[in-house]
Protein backbone atom coordinates (compact mmCIF):
# COMPACT_ATOMS: atom_id res chain seq x y z
CA UNK A 1 0.00 0.00 0.00
CA UNK A 2 0.82 3.79 -0.84
CA UNK A 3 0.68 6.73 1.26
CA UNK A 4 -1.45 9.03 -0.51
CA UNK A 5 -1.87 12.55 -0.16
CA UNK A 6 -4.40 13.20 2.62
CA UNK A 7 -2.10 10.98 4.55
CA UNK A 8 0.93 12.39 3.82
CA UNK A 9 -0.65 16.05 4.67
CA UNK A 10 -1.64 14.69 7.98
CA UNK A 11 1.96 13.27 8.30
CA UNK A 12 3.27 16.81 7.48
CA UNK A 13 0.72 18.09 9.95
CA UNK A 14 1.67 16.16 12.74
CA UNK A 15 5.39 16.75 12.24
CA UNK A 16 4.85 20.59 11.77
CA UNK A 17 2.68 20.92 14.85
CA UNK A 18 5.71 19.10 16.90
CA UNK A 19 8.12 21.28 15.56
CA UNK A 20 6.12 24.19 16.37
CA UNK A 21 6.24 22.70 20.28
CA UNK A 22 9.85 22.17 19.86
CA UNK A 23 10.34 25.86 18.54
CA UNK A 24 12.28 24.61 15.64
CA UNK A 25 11.78 25.89 12.39
CA UNK A 26 12.21 22.48 10.15
CA UNK A 27 11.73 21.16 6.62
CA UNK A 28 9.72 18.28 6.15
CA UNK A 29 9.53 15.77 3.35
CA UNK A 30 7.38 12.65 2.78
CA UNK A 31 8.06 10.05 0.11
CA UNK A 32 6.82 7.43 -1.24
CA UNK A 33 8.17 4.05 -1.22
CA UNK A 34 9.33 4.37 -3.91
CA UNK A 35 11.68 7.31 -3.09
CA UNK A 36 9.81 9.80 -4.83
CA UNK A 37 8.71 13.39 -3.31
CA UNK A 38 4.72 13.17 -2.72
CA UNK A 39 4.72 16.32 0.01
CA UNK A 40 7.19 19.22 0.97
CA UNK A 41 6.90 21.79 3.41
CA UNK A 42 9.38 24.31 4.86
CA UNK A 43 8.83 26.33 7.71
CA UNK A 44 9.66 29.90 7.91
CA UNK A 45 12.98 30.73 8.79
CA UNK A 46 13.88 27.01 8.39
CA UNK A 47 17.66 26.76 7.30
CA UNK A 48 17.82 26.10 3.01
CA UNK A 49 20.73 24.07 3.82
CA UNK A 50 18.05 21.56 5.66
CA UNK A 51 16.01 21.24 2.30
CA UNK A 52 18.22 18.37 0.66
CA UNK A 53 19.02 16.95 4.34
CA UNK A 54 15.33 16.85 4.48
CA UNK A 55 14.73 14.65 1.55
CA UNK A 56 18.15 12.46 1.66
CA UNK A 57 17.35 11.46 5.16
CA UNK A 58 13.80 10.59 3.90
CA UNK A 59 15.36 8.90 0.46
CA UNK A 60 18.03 7.06 2.57
CA UNK A 61 15.32 5.69 4.68
CA UNK A 62 13.14 4.44 1.87
CA UNK A 63 16.29 3.08 -0.01
CA UNK A 64 16.76 0.71 3.00
CA UNK A 65 13.49 0.24 4.69
CA UNK A 66 14.62 1.59 8.04
CA UNK A 67 15.62 5.07 9.82
CA UNK A 68 18.57 6.98 8.32
CA UNK A 69 20.18 6.26 11.90
CA UNK A 70 20.18 2.85 11.58
CA UNK A 71 21.88 3.31 7.56
CA UNK A 72 24.11 5.26 9.72
CA UNK A 73 25.56 2.31 11.15
CA UNK A 74 26.27 0.77 8.06
CA UNK A 75 28.53 4.15 6.85
CA UNK A 76 30.38 5.17 9.92
CA UNK A 77 34.01 4.28 9.14
CA UNK A 78 34.74 1.84 11.32
CA UNK A 79 31.58 -0.65 9.24
CA UNK A 80 34.48 -0.47 6.44
CA UNK A 81 31.92 0.08 3.67
CA UNK A 82 34.26 1.99 1.29
CA UNK A 83 32.48 4.56 -0.83
CA UNK A 84 28.82 3.46 0.47
CA UNK A 85 27.98 7.12 1.37
CA UNK A 86 28.16 8.38 -2.02
CA UNK A 87 26.15 5.86 -3.36
CA UNK A 88 22.35 6.64 -4.42
CA UNK A 89 23.46 10.50 -5.08
CA UNK A 90 24.73 10.56 -1.38
CA UNK A 91 22.85 9.16 1.58
CA UNK A 92 22.55 10.51 5.08
CA UNK A 93 22.90 8.50 7.76
CA UNK A 94 22.05 10.21 10.71
CA UNK A 95 18.51 10.48 12.86
CA UNK A 96 15.76 12.43 11.02
CA UNK A 97 14.34 10.08 8.35
CA UNK A 98 12.19 7.65 10.02
CA UNK A 99 9.68 4.82 7.80
CA UNK A 100 5.59 6.06 7.94
CA UNK A 101 3.33 2.90 8.98
CA UNK A 102 -0.23 2.06 8.73
CA UNK A 103 -1.40 -0.86 10.22
CA UNK A 104 2.23 -1.61 10.96
CA UNK A 105 2.99 -1.76 6.99
CA UNK A 106 5.51 0.72 5.50
CA UNK A 107 3.40 3.03 3.25
CA UNK A 108 6.10 5.50 2.86
CA UNK A 109 8.92 8.06 4.75
CA UNK A 110 9.45 11.00 6.07
CA UNK A 111 12.64 12.81 6.80
CA UNK A 112 12.98 16.16 8.95
CA UNK A 113 16.06 18.64 9.33
CA UNK A 114 16.21 21.70 10.83
CA UNK A 115 17.21 21.60 14.32
CA UNK A 116 19.21 19.38 16.70
CA UNK A 117 19.50 15.87 15.59
CA UNK A 118 17.20 14.47 18.51
CA UNK A 119 14.95 17.46 17.88
CA UNK A 120 14.42 15.97 14.19
CA UNK A 121 14.07 12.53 15.46
CA UNK A 122 11.11 13.66 17.44
CA UNK A 123 9.26 15.83 14.88
CA UNK A 124 9.97 12.83 12.32
CA UNK A 125 8.67 10.43 14.79
CA UNK A 126 5.74 12.54 15.78
CA UNK A 127 4.59 12.65 12.15
CA UNK A 128 5.67 8.79 11.18
CA UNK A 129 3.51 7.30 13.67
CA UNK A 130 0.37 9.34 13.28
CA UNK A 131 -1.27 6.98 11.03
CA UNK A 132 -0.48 3.99 12.70
CA UNK A 133 -1.90 5.78 15.64
CA UNK A 134 -5.29 6.54 14.39
CA UNK A 135 -5.98 3.94 12.69
CA UNK B 1 8.87 40.22 0.50
CA UNK B 2 9.28 36.36 0.71
CA UNK B 3 6.14 33.81 0.52
CA UNK B 4 5.56 32.12 3.82
CA UNK B 5 4.86 29.10 4.60
CA UNK B 6 0.97 30.17 5.16
CA UNK B 7 0.65 31.71 2.41
CA UNK B 8 2.30 29.02 0.37
CA UNK B 9 -0.22 26.67 1.22
CA UNK B 10 -2.91 29.13 0.24
CA UNK B 11 -1.15 28.78 -3.25
CA UNK B 12 -1.22 24.75 -3.32
CA UNK B 13 -4.49 24.21 -1.99
CA UNK B 14 -6.36 26.98 -4.61
CA UNK B 15 -4.29 24.91 -7.23
CA UNK B 16 -5.19 21.79 -5.73
CA UNK B 17 -8.83 22.77 -6.20
CA UNK B 18 -8.42 23.84 -9.75
CA UNK B 19 -6.65 20.72 -10.87
CA UNK B 20 -9.43 18.41 -9.03
CA UNK B 21 -12.45 20.21 -10.55
CA UNK B 22 -10.11 19.55 -13.98
CA UNK B 23 -10.19 16.21 -12.88
CA UNK B 24 -6.00 16.45 -13.25
CA UNK B 25 -3.54 14.25 -10.90
CA UNK B 26 -1.18 17.42 -10.96
CA UNK B 27 2.18 18.11 -9.15
CA UNK B 28 2.23 21.45 -7.15
CA UNK B 29 5.42 23.55 -6.68
CA UNK B 30 6.10 26.64 -4.61
CA UNK B 31 9.12 28.06 -5.06
CA UNK B 32 10.67 31.43 -3.45
CA UNK B 33 11.91 34.37 -4.90
CA UNK B 34 15.21 32.74 -5.39
CA UNK B 35 14.40 29.42 -6.61
CA UNK B 36 14.20 27.49 -3.24
CA UNK B 37 11.57 24.82 -2.49
CA UNK B 38 9.03 26.24 -0.19
CA UNK B 39 6.05 23.66 -0.53
CA UNK B 40 5.17 20.55 -2.80
CA UNK B 41 2.72 18.32 -2.77
CA UNK B 42 2.21 15.72 -5.90
CA UNK B 43 -1.69 14.47 -6.12
CA UNK B 44 -2.91 10.62 -6.39
CA UNK B 45 -2.19 9.10 -9.54
CA UNK B 46 0.25 11.81 -11.09
CA UNK B 47 2.95 11.11 -13.37
CA UNK B 48 6.69 10.71 -11.46
CA UNK B 49 8.03 12.42 -14.15
CA UNK B 50 5.70 15.44 -13.65
CA UNK B 51 7.40 16.10 -9.95
CA UNK B 52 10.52 17.40 -11.68
CA UNK B 53 8.91 19.22 -14.45
CA UNK B 54 6.58 21.06 -12.15
CA UNK B 55 9.50 22.22 -9.72
CA UNK B 56 11.62 23.20 -13.25
CA UNK B 57 8.86 24.92 -14.55
CA UNK B 58 8.73 26.80 -11.42
CA UNK B 59 12.02 27.51 -11.37
CA UNK B 60 12.35 28.45 -14.70
CA UNK B 61 9.97 30.90 -14.18
CA UNK B 62 11.84 32.36 -10.60
CA UNK B 63 15.31 32.42 -13.08
CA UNK B 64 14.09 34.75 -15.38
CA UNK B 65 11.05 36.19 -13.55
CA UNK B 66 8.40 35.79 -15.47
CA UNK B 67 6.49 32.51 -16.57
CA UNK B 68 8.22 29.82 -17.89
CA UNK B 69 6.17 29.89 -21.24
CA UNK B 70 7.84 33.63 -21.90
CA UNK B 71 11.08 31.93 -21.13
CA UNK B 72 9.56 29.27 -23.68
CA UNK B 73 9.42 32.01 -26.41
CA UNK B 74 13.45 32.40 -25.96
CA UNK B 75 14.08 28.53 -26.09
CA UNK B 76 12.23 27.97 -29.44
CA UNK B 77 14.87 26.78 -32.38
CA UNK B 78 13.94 29.75 -34.31
CA UNK B 79 15.48 32.01 -31.56
CA UNK B 80 18.93 30.64 -32.45
CA UNK B 81 20.11 30.59 -28.15
CA UNK B 82 21.76 27.04 -28.73
CA UNK B 83 22.21 25.41 -25.29
CA UNK B 84 20.47 27.66 -23.55
CA UNK B 85 17.91 25.21 -22.41
CA UNK B 86 20.50 23.25 -20.74
CA UNK B 87 21.76 26.00 -18.47
CA UNK B 88 20.69 25.95 -15.05
CA UNK B 89 20.39 22.54 -14.74
CA UNK B 90 17.43 22.24 -17.60
CA UNK B 91 15.07 25.25 -18.15
CA UNK B 92 11.73 24.28 -18.63
CA UNK B 93 9.94 26.76 -21.57
CA UNK B 94 6.36 26.24 -21.13
CA UNK B 95 2.94 26.87 -19.53
CA UNK B 96 2.50 25.89 -15.97
CA UNK B 97 5.24 28.30 -14.25
CA UNK B 98 4.12 31.40 -12.81
CA UNK B 99 5.25 34.27 -10.37
CA UNK B 100 3.19 34.41 -7.30
CA UNK B 101 1.90 37.91 -6.78
CA UNK B 102 0.61 39.71 -3.65
CA UNK B 103 0.42 43.55 -3.43
CA UNK B 104 1.67 42.92 -7.05
CA UNK B 105 5.18 41.82 -5.76
CA UNK B 106 6.42 38.78 -6.85
CA UNK B 107 7.02 36.63 -3.50
CA UNK B 108 7.36 33.70 -4.95
CA UNK B 109 6.73 31.07 -7.86
CA UNK B 110 4.63 28.18 -8.43
CA UNK B 111 4.93 25.22 -10.74
CA UNK B 112 2.66 22.63 -12.26
CA UNK B 113 2.56 19.89 -14.56
CA UNK B 114 0.32 16.57 -14.65
CA UNK B 115 -2.20 17.49 -17.32
CA UNK B 116 -2.24 18.98 -20.44
CA UNK B 117 -0.36 22.28 -20.70
CA UNK B 118 -3.52 24.32 -20.79
CA UNK B 119 -4.64 22.51 -17.86
CA UNK B 120 -1.53 22.80 -16.10
CA UNK B 121 -1.89 26.68 -17.23
CA UNK B 122 -5.06 27.19 -15.39
CA UNK B 123 -4.33 25.39 -12.39
CA UNK B 124 -0.83 27.03 -11.81
CA UNK B 125 -2.78 30.85 -12.35
CA UNK B 126 -5.48 29.65 -9.76
CA UNK B 127 -2.77 29.11 -7.30
CA UNK B 128 -0.50 32.20 -8.40
CA UNK B 129 -3.41 34.68 -8.27
CA UNK B 130 -5.16 33.56 -5.18
CA UNK B 131 -2.74 36.04 -2.66
CA UNK B 132 -3.36 39.08 -4.90
CA UNK B 133 -7.18 38.34 -4.99
CA UNK B 134 -7.80 38.42 -1.25
CA UNK B 135 -5.45 41.33 -0.39
CA UNK C 1 49.90 35.33 -21.86
CA UNK C 2 47.23 35.66 -19.46
CA UNK C 3 44.96 37.81 -18.07
CA UNK C 4 45.65 39.22 -15.22
CA UNK C 5 43.52 40.40 -11.36
CA UNK C 6 44.19 44.16 -13.09
CA UNK C 7 43.13 44.11 -16.81
CA UNK C 8 40.22 41.86 -15.43
CA UNK C 9 38.94 44.69 -13.68
CA UNK C 10 39.59 46.72 -16.74
CA UNK C 11 37.32 44.50 -18.47
CA UNK C 12 34.53 44.21 -16.39
CA UNK C 13 34.57 47.26 -15.50
CA UNK C 14 33.91 48.70 -19.28
CA UNK C 15 31.58 45.99 -19.41
CA UNK C 16 29.30 47.37 -16.81
CA UNK C 17 30.19 51.12 -18.31
CA UNK C 18 28.05 50.23 -21.44
CA UNK C 19 25.48 48.22 -20.09
CA UNK C 20 24.55 51.08 -17.48
CA UNK C 21 24.15 53.30 -20.49
CA UNK C 22 22.35 50.70 -21.99
CA UNK C 23 20.30 49.92 -19.42
CA UNK C 24 20.83 46.79 -18.86
CA UNK C 25 20.92 44.24 -15.68
CA UNK C 26 23.87 42.34 -16.58
CA UNK C 27 25.97 39.41 -15.08
CA UNK C 28 29.54 39.49 -16.34
CA UNK C 29 32.26 36.94 -16.44
CA UNK C 30 36.00 36.81 -17.24
CA UNK C 31 37.79 33.40 -17.39
CA UNK C 32 41.02 33.08 -18.30
CA UNK C 33 42.45 31.14 -21.55
CA UNK C 34 41.76 27.85 -19.49
CA UNK C 35 38.55 28.28 -18.78
CA UNK C 36 39.01 29.13 -15.11
CA UNK C 37 37.26 32.04 -13.50
CA UNK C 38 39.00 35.05 -12.96
CA UNK C 39 36.44 37.61 -12.45
CA UNK C 40 32.55 38.16 -12.06
CA UNK C 41 29.97 40.65 -11.15
CA UNK C 42 26.02 40.68 -10.84
CA UNK C 43 24.30 44.04 -11.39
CA UNK C 44 21.51 44.83 -8.81
CA UNK C 45 18.70 43.06 -10.11
CA UNK C 46 19.86 40.87 -12.93
CA UNK C 47 18.36 37.51 -13.69
CA UNK C 48 19.47 34.94 -11.67
CA UNK C 49 19.27 32.25 -14.70
CA UNK C 50 22.16 34.73 -16.62
CA UNK C 51 24.33 34.11 -13.94
CA UNK C 52 25.21 30.16 -15.20
CA UNK C 53 24.77 31.94 -18.88
CA UNK C 54 27.34 34.29 -18.61
CA UNK C 55 29.99 32.10 -17.65
CA UNK C 56 29.27 29.51 -19.66
CA UNK C 57 29.06 31.93 -23.13
CA UNK C 58 32.96 32.54 -21.92
CA UNK C 59 33.15 28.79 -21.02
CA UNK C 60 32.33 28.13 -24.50
CA UNK C 61 34.11 30.99 -26.41
CA UNK C 62 37.03 29.46 -24.36
CA UNK C 63 36.63 25.92 -25.40
CA UNK C 64 37.23 26.70 -28.77
CA UNK C 65 38.92 30.46 -29.23
CA UNK C 66 36.51 31.91 -31.24
CA UNK C 67 33.00 33.45 -30.08
CA UNK C 68 30.19 31.87 -28.83
CA UNK C 69 28.12 32.77 -31.58
CA UNK C 70 30.78 31.14 -33.71
CA UNK C 71 30.39 27.81 -31.96
CA UNK C 72 26.94 28.28 -32.25
CA UNK C 73 27.14 28.15 -36.06
CA UNK C 74 28.07 24.56 -35.29
CA UNK C 75 25.72 23.73 -32.63
CA UNK C 76 22.41 24.74 -34.86
CA UNK C 77 19.99 21.99 -36.03
CA UNK C 78 21.37 21.78 -39.01
CA UNK C 79 24.67 21.03 -38.22
CA UNK C 80 24.10 18.06 -37.78
CA UNK C 81 26.38 17.85 -34.98
CA UNK C 82 24.63 15.41 -32.87
CA UNK C 83 24.72 15.56 -28.71
CA UNK C 84 27.45 18.40 -29.23
CA UNK C 85 26.05 21.24 -27.45
CA UNK C 86 25.53 18.95 -24.14
CA UNK C 87 29.31 18.41 -24.25
CA UNK C 88 31.97 19.84 -21.92
CA UNK C 89 29.13 20.57 -19.51
CA UNK C 90 26.96 22.76 -21.67
CA UNK C 91 28.00 24.45 -24.19
CA UNK C 92 26.27 27.97 -25.01
CA UNK C 93 26.21 29.25 -28.28
CA UNK C 94 24.79 32.78 -28.70
CA UNK C 95 26.40 35.95 -28.74
CA UNK C 96 27.85 37.33 -25.12
CA UNK C 97 30.97 35.08 -25.23
CA UNK C 98 34.14 36.95 -26.50
CA UNK C 99 38.02 36.76 -26.62
CA UNK C 100 39.48 39.23 -24.67
CA UNK C 101 42.38 40.49 -26.59
CA UNK C 102 45.73 42.31 -25.75
CA UNK C 103 48.01 42.92 -28.09
CA UNK C 104 46.12 40.93 -30.52
CA UNK C 105 46.37 38.11 -28.41
CA UNK C 106 44.22 36.15 -26.72
CA UNK C 107 44.72 36.47 -23.02
CA UNK C 108 41.06 35.68 -21.85
CA UNK C 109 37.91 35.22 -22.32
CA UNK C 110 34.42 37.68 -21.25
CA UNK C 111 30.51 35.92 -21.15
CA UNK C 112 27.82 38.91 -20.87
CA UNK C 113 24.15 38.01 -20.21
CA UNK C 114 20.80 39.83 -18.71
CA UNK C 115 19.87 41.65 -21.50
CA UNK C 116 18.85 40.86 -25.71
CA UNK C 117 21.20 38.88 -27.13
CA UNK C 118 22.21 42.37 -28.86
CA UNK C 119 22.40 44.02 -26.21
CA UNK C 120 24.80 41.25 -24.46
CA UNK C 121 27.03 41.36 -27.52
CA UNK C 122 27.60 45.35 -27.29
CA UNK C 123 28.48 44.99 -23.40
CA UNK C 124 30.76 42.57 -24.13
CA UNK C 125 32.32 43.81 -26.83
CA UNK C 126 33.05 46.82 -24.71
CA UNK C 127 34.94 44.71 -22.51
CA UNK C 128 36.68 42.58 -24.87
CA UNK C 129 38.16 45.62 -26.62
CA UNK C 130 39.57 47.55 -24.01
CA UNK C 131 42.92 46.07 -23.28
CA UNK C 132 43.46 46.17 -27.00
CA UNK C 133 42.57 49.73 -27.30
CA UNK C 134 44.59 50.99 -24.77
CA UNK C 135 47.87 49.36 -25.18
CA UNK D 1 17.87 43.51 2.61
CA UNK D 2 20.46 42.03 0.17
CA UNK D 3 23.53 42.98 -0.53
CA UNK D 4 24.28 45.42 -3.29
CA UNK D 5 26.90 45.30 -6.14
CA UNK D 6 28.59 48.61 -4.55
CA UNK D 7 28.70 47.01 -1.07
CA UNK D 8 29.81 43.68 -2.87
CA UNK D 9 32.75 45.57 -4.32
CA UNK D 10 33.85 47.08 -0.97
CA UNK D 11 34.15 43.87 0.82
CA UNK D 12 35.71 42.55 -2.06
CA UNK D 13 38.02 45.35 -2.00
CA UNK D 14 38.37 44.88 1.86
CA UNK D 15 39.20 41.25 1.72
CA UNK D 16 41.88 41.54 -1.36
CA UNK D 17 43.84 44.37 1.14
CA UNK D 18 43.91 41.94 3.61
CA UNK D 19 45.29 39.42 1.61
CA UNK D 20 47.99 41.70 0.02
CA UNK D 21 49.01 43.07 3.80
CA UNK D 22 49.29 39.09 4.14
CA UNK D 23 50.91 38.23 1.40
CA UNK D 24 48.21 35.76 0.17
CA UNK D 25 46.63 34.67 -2.98
CA UNK D 26 43.35 34.44 -2.76
CA UNK D 27 40.28 33.70 -4.09
CA UNK D 28 37.17 35.74 -2.52
CA UNK D 29 34.01 35.14 -3.58
CA UNK D 30 30.00 37.01 -2.32
CA UNK D 31 27.24 35.44 -2.47
CA UNK D 32 23.66 36.59 -2.02
CA UNK D 33 21.42 35.64 1.12
CA UNK D 34 20.19 32.78 -1.01
CA UNK D 35 23.48 31.12 -2.06
CA UNK D 36 23.32 33.13 -5.53
CA UNK D 37 27.06 34.66 -6.66
CA UNK D 38 27.41 38.36 -6.27
CA UNK D 39 31.24 38.76 -6.87
CA UNK D 40 34.54 36.63 -7.41
CA UNK D 41 37.97 37.93 -7.96
CA UNK D 42 40.74 35.21 -8.11
CA UNK D 43 43.95 37.29 -7.26
CA UNK D 44 47.07 36.40 -9.84
CA UNK D 45 48.37 33.22 -9.24
CA UNK D 46 46.16 31.89 -6.56
CA UNK D 47 45.66 28.18 -6.36
CA UNK D 48 42.71 26.99 -8.82
CA UNK D 49 41.73 24.21 -6.57
CA UNK D 50 41.11 27.42 -4.38
CA UNK D 51 37.90 28.86 -6.79
CA UNK D 52 35.55 26.32 -5.76
CA UNK D 53 36.60 26.17 -1.83
CA UNK D 54 35.90 29.93 -2.06
CA UNK D 55 32.60 29.87 -3.67
CA UNK D 56 31.48 26.72 -1.35
CA UNK D 57 32.31 28.31 1.86
CA UNK D 58 30.38 30.93 1.49
CA UNK D 59 27.44 28.92 0.35
CA UNK D 60 27.83 26.51 3.10
CA UNK D 61 28.03 29.63 5.61
CA UNK D 62 24.43 31.02 3.61
CA UNK D 63 22.78 27.49 3.77
CA UNK D 64 23.23 27.53 7.72
CA UNK D 65 23.30 31.42 8.91
CA UNK D 66 26.73 31.32 10.03
CA UNK D 67 30.08 30.85 9.41
CA UNK D 68 31.63 27.59 7.40
CA UNK D 69 33.59 26.44 10.67
CA UNK D 70 30.58 26.09 12.63
CA UNK D 71 29.03 24.51 10.12
CA UNK D 72 32.37 22.08 10.39
CA UNK D 73 31.75 21.19 14.08
CA UNK D 74 28.41 19.51 12.31
CA UNK D 75 30.70 17.93 9.57
CA UNK D 76 33.49 16.72 12.12
CA UNK D 77 33.61 12.42 12.09
CA UNK D 78 32.55 12.31 16.06
CA UNK D 79 29.37 14.40 14.91
CA UNK D 80 28.21 10.99 13.50
CA UNK D 81 26.71 12.86 10.76
CA UNK D 82 27.78 10.46 8.72
CA UNK D 83 26.89 11.75 4.70
CA UNK D 84 25.78 15.60 5.78
CA UNK D 85 28.73 16.81 3.95
CA UNK D 86 28.33 15.47 0.81
CA UNK D 87 24.63 17.05 1.02
CA UNK D 88 23.88 20.59 -1.11
CA UNK D 89 26.56 19.59 -3.61
CA UNK D 90 28.94 19.63 -0.93
CA UNK D 91 29.43 22.01 2.42
CA UNK D 92 33.11 22.83 3.39
CA UNK D 93 32.98 22.93 7.08
CA UNK D 94 36.16 24.85 7.46
CA UNK D 95 37.26 28.56 8.07
CA UNK D 96 36.64 31.06 5.77
CA UNK D 97 33.29 31.74 5.05
CA UNK D 98 31.33 33.92 7.23
CA UNK D 99 28.34 36.40 6.98
CA UNK D 100 28.24 39.77 5.53
CA UNK D 101 26.60 41.64 8.13
CA UNK D 102 25.33 45.53 7.74
CA UNK D 103 23.52 47.10 10.63
CA UNK D 104 23.86 43.85 12.18
CA UNK D 105 21.67 42.06 9.79
CA UNK D 106 23.06 39.39 7.23
CA UNK D 107 22.62 40.72 3.84
CA UNK D 108 25.24 38.36 2.22
CA UNK D 109 28.00 35.90 2.63
CA UNK D 110 31.91 35.88 2.02
CA UNK D 111 34.46 33.20 1.19
CA UNK D 112 38.50 32.94 1.05
CA UNK D 113 40.58 30.40 -0.14
CA UNK D 114 43.79 30.16 -1.25
CA UNK D 115 46.21 30.69 2.17
CA UNK D 116 46.27 28.61 5.43
CA UNK D 117 43.50 28.78 6.76
CA UNK D 118 44.07 31.37 9.73
CA UNK D 119 44.71 33.42 7.03
CA UNK D 120 41.72 32.73 4.59
CA UNK D 121 39.66 33.43 8.30
CA UNK D 122 41.38 36.95 8.68
CA UNK D 123 40.59 37.48 4.74
CA UNK D 124 37.40 37.03 5.00
CA UNK D 125 36.52 38.90 8.59
CA UNK D 126 38.29 41.54 6.75
CA UNK D 127 35.52 42.05 3.75
CA UNK D 128 32.58 40.72 6.26
CA UNK D 129 33.52 43.16 8.83
CA UNK D 130 33.40 46.47 6.62
CA UNK D 131 29.84 46.88 5.92
CA UNK D 132 29.00 46.82 9.52
CA UNK D 133 31.99 49.40 10.79
CA UNK D 134 31.43 51.78 7.96
CA UNK D 135 27.43 52.40 8.73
Amino acid sequence: MEINLNESRQVVQQAKAKAIQLNVNANIAVLDTAGHLKSFERMDDAFLGSIDIAVKKAKTASLFRTSSANVGEYLKPEAGTYGMSATNDGLVGFAGGLPILKDNEIIGYIGVSGGAVPEDLQIATAGAEILNQIQ
